[in-house]
């Protein structure tokens, strides 16, 4: 391990993420337009969005109140009118689709160095935009998240004790969760970490208890959170010259894109691979979108596949079992320069997880990372058909591998 | 195992359990005076009473109101005026010292076949009566519990969905707890699903804040739900003529006592054990109080110590490392008639929980059973000093073992 990639593993291990709030996404990002739209994973252009994400683009619009309808969506996506910058490069990260509108409620986290991230509110399981459902009740629900939920949650935060997001991962680790794909009793924690401070603010039990319900019943509720916190991480650990440690890795259903500490903004890419899915009954692999998302940060900071040991349970969702899971955390080691002090998995003792994944490591192995990963439906508004580990492709490890020695004979 | 076996070990597999409310005690016991108490554990004379269980009779006569003191209720005691029942002898069973009064909230469950248990709802961490605290601000605290939590919870109970309470416990084994002494997960799960009613029925936000507060910040608020279903399917498992079974474990911190399901309402006893406690920092094994409580009960029907391996992050608390606590667990199996079909452990490759101590394979092993365990203070009001896996002695089954055989003998 080199000085580069010691400074940016440290920092991955040691950039501690407070939350801050769920603000509208115009707080936090300058949107050029109504039509200006961010989505998940390296830039692609609006031609390319698969199913699921030009099925949230047309429900985005008409939640934005831009389009009158979805046909009328449809024909301003025809025309190009939409702009598409990647969630990543406004400073957040997405869910599956991750279409953000100005009005969305994110959650926005904040490092201790003053570096922010933010991700939009998790609306719940089954037909949801992130899936690209953009039906009516879909669209409904969006609204009552935007106008209620996330005013009392953004003041419940406000008036809570300070939530340390990298502390609550690290304890949901302890309660079974891998804080990527299962995130059931960490949401369970959050929000009864907010409920007293929901009960105070609400305008009366009813709003209180409709916001307790939509948090407490959604078990994917504290996704967001855990993927602002790694985003905010992966970036702290940006920009450490010659560090061949990967910062962030993402995907938009094309192609995934990853990034490595000592070369910045580039994204090394390749094309999105589908992996060896856990389908839901009913379905075939050629319902399966390929790889879509950004939550794979959370496998940056050492969660998700990385973490597998600590939430046996999501065996019996996204396939393998506990000596699987145990194998591919161990080999997973063997791509990392170090391990975590705070994620720590009580059924292997306390260790920590394998976290800073090394480009060079990866190509002197042959091992890429895995990540777990929900597949969506290719088609829009169908929703999720199963989930898995995925194993990353190896070609952008390998370029920014080659990178990042280049950089380094350059300096010499 | 014998047909008797199975037929016992059946109704521990398969009898479930709902909640029914938090209620007075006296609503579900008939308390004899002001003056009868319930204590945790086997029968025991008022002057045998540990000093916990002391400490905790004299609060609970000033809690109760019959006494206006603390040196009054000593009066009251040295002159006998104190009746004492153990909670079993009433359906009931009793964390730590036990002590049960008429106007205590106790949480009611049911069995699909009609039999009732209850439990004292657990008052919090730190100074508790259970342990023998008995200072104002512990009184205080418990008026509030029976005055505004109580009536709030049972109402919330009677306006939610049905809980099934061994649902809950299965699905707390895949969070990380095993339900007798790591109730974490547990609890968020349980105080989640009840704070939308408790939001709507609350007098106003800020007592369904309160109350969300003390239920949700109880890292042990579940405990009295998982006992109560434990004693509740002890009892459906009891009276099964020739069973040599265990329907019941518990201790009064003189002597444990063992119950076997055919030889019904019968302790066998032995001296309580210290075992040998992980003990927090600044406390000897002199300052330890040997078994005392009720909360044996859970592994009587497959959690606490038989489900250790579910909840790893418990050895940071009772020491031991998930290898030893893999090896207790195996060991469980040796001497268990079947596996529970419900209590399932991800990490195991979801096999279930060793099940039905059978007295019988206990004394033809002479492998005693193990018990997750809170150790309180020998003396009254200091509260826990420890906790651990304690080792039963072998007499109490022995005895049960040879019980069983003369009455089979007998029969024949």
């Amino acid at each position: 391990m080199t000085g580069a990639d010691q400074r940016a593993a440290a920092l991955l291990d040691q950039t501690r993420v407070r939350l801050v709030g769920v603000r509208p996404a115009s707080q936090v990002v300058r949107f050029r337009s109504p039509l200006h739209l961010l989505h998940a994973g390296p830039p692609l252009r609006l031609d390319e969005a698969p199913g699921p994400m030009r099925g949230a683009i047309l429900g985005a619009l008409v939640f934005e109140g831009v389009a009158g309808g979805l046909e009328e969506s449809a024909r301003m996506v025809e025309r190009g009118e939409v702009e598409l910058t990647p969630c990543h490069a406004c400073g957040g990260v997405g869910a599956m689709a991750g279409i953000v509108t100005p009005s969305m409620p994110v959650v926005v986290v904040e490092t201790e160095s003053g570096g922010r991230a933010f991700s939009p509110l998790n609306e719940g399981l089954g037909r949801a935009l992130r899936f690209g459902s953009n039906a009516p009740d879909v669209l409904e629900r969006l609204a009552w998240i935007r106008d209620v939920a996330a005013p009392l949650l953004d003041a419940a935060i406000a008036a809570s004790d300070p939530i340390d997001l990298t502390a609550l991962q690290a304890e949901g680790l302890r309660r079974g969760d891998e804080c990527h794909n299962r995130n059931v009793a960490s949401s369970a924690n959050l929000v009864l970490r907010l409920a007293p401070a929901i009960c105070r603010l609400a305008p009366g039990g009813a709003t209180a208890a409709q916001v307790i319900e939509y948090a407490g019943r959604n078990p994917h509720f504290f996704l967001p959170f855990s993927m602002a916190a790694a985003k905010a991480i992966g970036d702290a650990a940006a920009g450490v010259g010659g560090s061949g440690i990967v910062t962030g890795i993402c995907a938009n259903g094309r192609r995934v894109g990853v990034r490595v500490s000592g070369t910045g903004d580039r994204w090394f890419e390749a094309e999105a691979p589908l992996g060896v899915p856990c389908l839901f009954e009913g379905y075939t692999l050629e319902d399966a979108q390929p790889m879509m998302g950004d939550s794979f940060a959370t496998e940056v900071v050492g969660l998700g596949a990385f973490a597998l040991t600590a939430a046996p349970a999501i065996t019996s969702f996204i396939g393998g079992d506990a000596a699987s899971s145990a194998r591919l955390v161990e080999e997973m080691r063997t791509i990392t320069v170090t391990e975590s002090t705070r994620f720590r998995v009580p059924f292997e003792g306390f260790r920590g997880t394998p976290l800073g994944i090394d480009v060079r490591r990866v190509a002197a192995t042959g091992i890429a990372p895995v990540v777990n990963n929900g597949i969506a439906h290719r088609e829009p508004g169908r929703g999720q058909v199963g989930a898995g580990v995925t194993r990353m492709p190896l070609g952008p490890f390998l370029e920014a591998a080659a990178a990042i020695d280049r950089r380094g004979e350059a300096g010499a």
